[in-house]
């Protein structure tokens, strides 16, 4: 477990000492105590100013000394050069929590970074839950309690609710708060991690996730700083069934490092964090609006059984725009089976009677017809959600309030179930239909793919996540210098990584038990420094598929090696196994500096490269999270048979990627990259096998 | 030149007869009416209705025959049965323009059909402009002229301006009408297409962008029904630099019968769609939100020069974003040069002094600053649009109009290059800044795909489109029953196509003529019916590079062939072209129903058809096409020199897709499907070769 002491402190604190408050609210310093003020926060509030007597109408107290109680938390208003006198007071006072909002520290260059070390350790100490510096800080919407200069909150601070926003940056964060007020996303808690020299994003994710009052978790990072705290973090969202949905911008330091070693260079760390969301059940927004349009989806936390999705227009043009939508989000519109057919056809025989379900306009002379059709989608359909596309039909000041009420009905026996509903309407009547329980959007695409992300979410839930480190190889020391191909290989099929079966024979009684070992078909080459063409002198000899054969190849190849290089130095006679036809791909590890060991999965060839089409998974892998990667790459297809070709041993390919996991995780310290490609995937059945292996060790930092 | 007849009495008439007119203004047959009334329509509107005085306070008259002048179009508000009479009536009487709202014909089924095709033949054979039936009607706002039903205008007609809107489904373009009055694009022309038995969405199309008072189209279809009649319009919209944003779902009857032959099962018709907008500068646009946003951007008529894009925000991570942004809306986001770079420093060191530029807050203490980084990075930087990221700032009562007038000072001089501002902001707010001719989103991701598509469409404006059936290639007869390879092959060469040259030799002498003809370096195979596996007797010889070696090749392998096989029939010796190293491509044809002959282009290998990897042009290509098709596909960088590989030859390859155009539109009565597969893309400078054809011929419809 992970420490999170005194964030309780930091979020819904009792009592809040607001060191350096100025009288004038416009002024930063000001503005957190004219929140706190404003907002009616329920604890107690501690000005600390040694030049006033009042500031905003509230005592103020020359320090903190003088402050009648031991504060949860100090809003810290003070330029840099007074941060360490301050913040030392705190943890002699045994303040549990710190915001400090001055910039100026590691953004800006060492000077900064040396503070901000210094800040951080008197905090660590102190064991103060320190945020900042650079930062915004930090409210509660329900106690009131606004530690927070930020200018969103200007006006007023958010209406409460499930939501919590937690950002690096203030700015973006604030943004967000001011589109989920705009949108009817209630927050609760809001966060700006800024610098994080004490608490960072993923320590805010853990401790959010473990609030029942928190439906969702919005956040934002452009970075990522410790890949164990924050894949524990992640995994206390899943565990709590917390669907966190991450806007991730820009590329860590993680991604340029990485990019050295072959493999990484394929993509960056960009693609190693979309790994990671894959991993953990993350959904990983790519504009705010899809943030927010997730968010607010997530927030109401009703998640469909599956990903099939019904469809309900009253054109059959919306509907056919839908169907594309649901492609592109993931989502199934699987046909209506018969019986459900006959009672749409019965019942509206203009209208269509299928998934999409076009009901025309007809039913506004009898609204019944709506509140059957989406009963039938549901009880006769089964499907797993609904989209409706009703236009500006809901806004109508004639039938409006009727519409509202039939689907209202249609829809009373589901409500396990998400129904979305894309109309253009007054914020009042979305209020109300969102008040019935419905998800309202304004655009169908949109709809649709809060849709999916909620399917998302509800698989991953309910898969459980690869615990790390439960497995460990046995450990090589990998020395410092580079491995030999051949090296690399014997420590890896030692780790349970297959390779195709070979020897050198040197005499002809030795190629049966060679071949015995190896098993048919049998490649078989002659083995000499002098001879570098081996093809041209006919010196390789592929398909032996028999003992008889493999005497016969032995001889005919030492003959074949005199007749055209006489004299030549034989070494032997290579017997390998014949390599059978498969897919080729490719397995690699980089060693990420952020989070570890991380596997990498592509096709063979130049088209991984091409197509940007790898995957990523990080630290150990289960056997089915490593078949979730091989699913994860658009190439897959080829992997299940593609073109009429047999399905390819997926299987195998799993445990050879969990074994490769296993062993990058067991040996990190030592590990700088490692590349098996190609690695060949047979038929179903027959295994995958590497036949190539690059070992890159660590050399010291 | 298409006939565009009667367009101009059918959206600007002088006159409207609505036959079968209702007092009722709630119905449908008096909603037009109503409209008309209402917008304070200029022309004389004559109600036809034989059992009323009076209809709607306007003098009714009995038929069409008593109305006083000829009215330029006939609004047809009656039901099927009654249609036959009206419209020959409108036929006698020599009106212009005809809508007809009824449903209930070809999209019901074969007796609704008859009845569309007959009204069809009767307005050719009167030369009216037919709309409908089964449409909403259309529009002219500047004149008041409503010739429509559908309750998107219930409310009002559209605010006047350069949007006009043309959608096969009625409900679709009335949504689309609720968008832009909603997003304050002014809409001039309306129309709803329904069942097109006089006047498609792209006939509409042509004559709009034929109109000086169009600045944007925003069309809908389902399905295109002519091709040569689409394209013609397209022609016309490029030509007169009209920005078309085309939203078009589904699939349509060409992509059921393309799908049929090889090459074409690939895919579909909507990726043959998607390369008629790429070939003729349509914007194609996948949500509905994605069309408004592109035509709000369009509308304005100010188009970048190029794709190098500005960004300057209050925050770092917009930036961040915005730069993520500007990566998959295809535009760049160039540093800044140095002169420029020390002009930011200087004018505010707290900010970054690159592009993208984060301003900070700072400048909010003077104004002037703001004003100065827009005017540096368009004059120092040279960007061709800039996009600026304030949040919620211009709508601060404080600072609001401030921050207006200095980004307005420092855009002044740049008013030719498009600059978009993210902002969340109250509508009036907005309205100001789009007065002053900023683009205003408020969402960044939303406003850098907008600014993609100006940049889109200034490319095209910019670039002629390939003039259809300049060139034919030889004729020839197909013949009605399957093509040999061979024939094929011979077929193709002849029309320009290269391919592998060989022979196949019967005497030692003929060997070094073979050779000289076909060019060094050889590869010699043994021709035999009775030796099926060459290589293993080697009966196949590769890298023969000159004439020596080519005449001992030729008696090697007639010497293992008889050693081998002892009495084998030989019927000479295959000498032919070695094949060079080439990157492995395909070129295919369909014949599209709707479009004719279109040629595909993709990878070789599995890896089109995995990734979908493929791109269409419709028609014949000039070569500048034909590469522009080529750099279409994500794989593209294989042909470039992919990982230090030697550039492919991309201008033989251009010959070569010209050359399969040109066969193909002269044989477009005779071809089914064409498949050249693989052509062999060689290095650059030394060609691209087919290495193996199939023509499949037409066969009788």
């Amino acid at each position: 477990m992970f420490a999170l002491t005194n964030f309780e402190k930091a979020f819904r604190p009792t009592s809040v000492a607001v060191i350096g408050a100025s009288d004038d609210a416009t002024r930063i310093s000001g503005r957190a105590l004219h929140y706190l003020i404003r907002a009616g926060y329920r604890g107690a509030i501690y000005p600390v100013n040694n030049r006033r007597e009042t500031v905003q109408g509230l005592r103020a107290y020359p320090s903190l000394a003088d402050v009648p109680e031991t504060p949860d938390i100090a809003l810290i208003a003070l330029p840099s050069r007074l941060l360490e006198g301050a913040l030392t007071d705190c943890a002699e006072h045994g303040v549990g929590a710190a915001i400090i909002y001055a910039a100026g520290f590691a953004e800006t260059g060492s000077d900064g970074g040396t503070l901000q070390d210094l800040l951080a350790a008197i905090a660590a100490a102190g064991n103060i839950r320190l945020f900042g510096p650079n930062c915004l800080g930090l409210l509660h919407t329900d106690s009131g309690f606004a530690g927070t200069f930020s200018s969103a909150f200007d006006k007023a601070l958010p209406t409460p609710g499930g939501a919590a926003i937690v950002s690096q940056s203030g700015a973006y964060g604030g943004h967000l708060a001011y589109l989920c007020e705009k949108r009817g996303i209630g927050v609760g808690y809001w966060a700006s991690t800024g610098n994080e020299a004490g608490t960072d994003v993923a320590d805010c994710i853990h401790w959010l996730a473990l609030q029942d009052d928190v439906s969702v978790i919005l956040a934002y990072a452009e970075g990522i700083r410790d890949g164990d705290t924050f894949r524990a973090a992640l995994q206390a969202a899943h565990d709590h069934r917390k669907p966190v949905v991450f806007m991730k911008v820009g590329q860590s330091a993680a991604g340029a490092t990485a990019a050295q070693s072959h493999t990484a260079s394929l993509a960056g760390a960009d693609a190693v964090f979309d790994g990671l969301c894959a991993q953990y059940g993350v959904y990983r927004a790519r504009t705010t609006q899809e943030q927010v349009d997730v968010a607010y989806a997530a927030a109401r936390g009703r998640f469909p059984k599956g990903r099939n999705l019904g469809i309900i227009t009253v054109s059959g043009g919306f509907g056919v725009q839908l169907c594309d939508a649901a492609e592109r989000g993931g989502l199934d519109v699987t046909p209506l089976a018969e019986p459900g057919r006959a009672k749409l056809r019965a019942l509206n025989p203009m209208g269509s009677d299928n998934n999409p379900c076009d009901t025309t306009a007809g039913w506004l002379n009898d609204m019944s017809l709506i509140t059957k059709t989406f009963d039938v989608m549901y009880s006769d359909g089964g499907y797993d959600s609904i989209v409706g596309s009703f236009t500006m039909l809901p806004d109508s000041p004639t039938y409006g309030e009727e519409i509202r009420k039939a689907i209202g009905a249609g829809t009373r026996e589901f409500l396990d179930r998400p129904t979305a509903l894309c109309m253009e309407a007054r914020p009042e009547v979305v209020r109300a239909y969102e008040s019935d329980g419905f998800l309202v959007f304004d655009d169908s695409e949109r709809a649709v793919t809060a849709l999916g992300a909620l399917a998302y979410f509800a698989e991953h839930f309910d898969t459980p996540i690869a615990r790390r480190h439960r497995t460990r190889t046995a450990r090589y020391d990998l020395g410092s210098d580079p491995l030999s191909e051949h090296a690399a290989q014997q420590i890896l099929a030692d780790a349970g990584i297959p390779f195709p079966r070979s020897t050198v024979v040197t005499h002809p009684d030795d190629v049966a038990k060679a071949a015995a070992d190896i098993g048919f078909p049998l490649v078989m080459k002659i083995v000499s420094p002098d001879i570098a063409h081996k093809t041209e002198i006919g010196g390789v000899i592929l398909d032996v598929e028999n003992e008889a054969q493999a005497a016969a190849a032995y001889s005919t190849l030492l003959e074949r090696a005199d007749a055209a290089v006489p004299g030549a130095r034989i070494e032997g006679v290579f017997v390998g196994a014949m390599c059978p036809k498969g897919v080729e791909t490719i397995v690699g590890v980089t060693n990420d500096p952020v989070f570890g060991p991380t596997v990498m999965f592509g096709l063979g060839g130049v088209h991984a490269e091409l197509f940007r089409d790898i995957a990523f998974r990080v630290g150990e892998l289960d056997h089915a999270e490593a078949v979730n990667l091989v699913r994860e790459i658009k190439g897959h297809p080829l992997l299940a048979g593609f073109r009429g070709a047999a399905p390819s041993d997926v299987d195998a390919l799993g445990d050879l990627l969990v074994a490769v996991s296993r062993f990058a995780v067991t040996h990190a310290d030592q590990l700088d990259s490692l590349d098996l490609n190609p690695v060949l995937v047979l038929e179903e059945g027959r295994g995958a096998l590497a036949l190539d292996a690059l070992i890159t060790v660590r050399t010291a930092p």
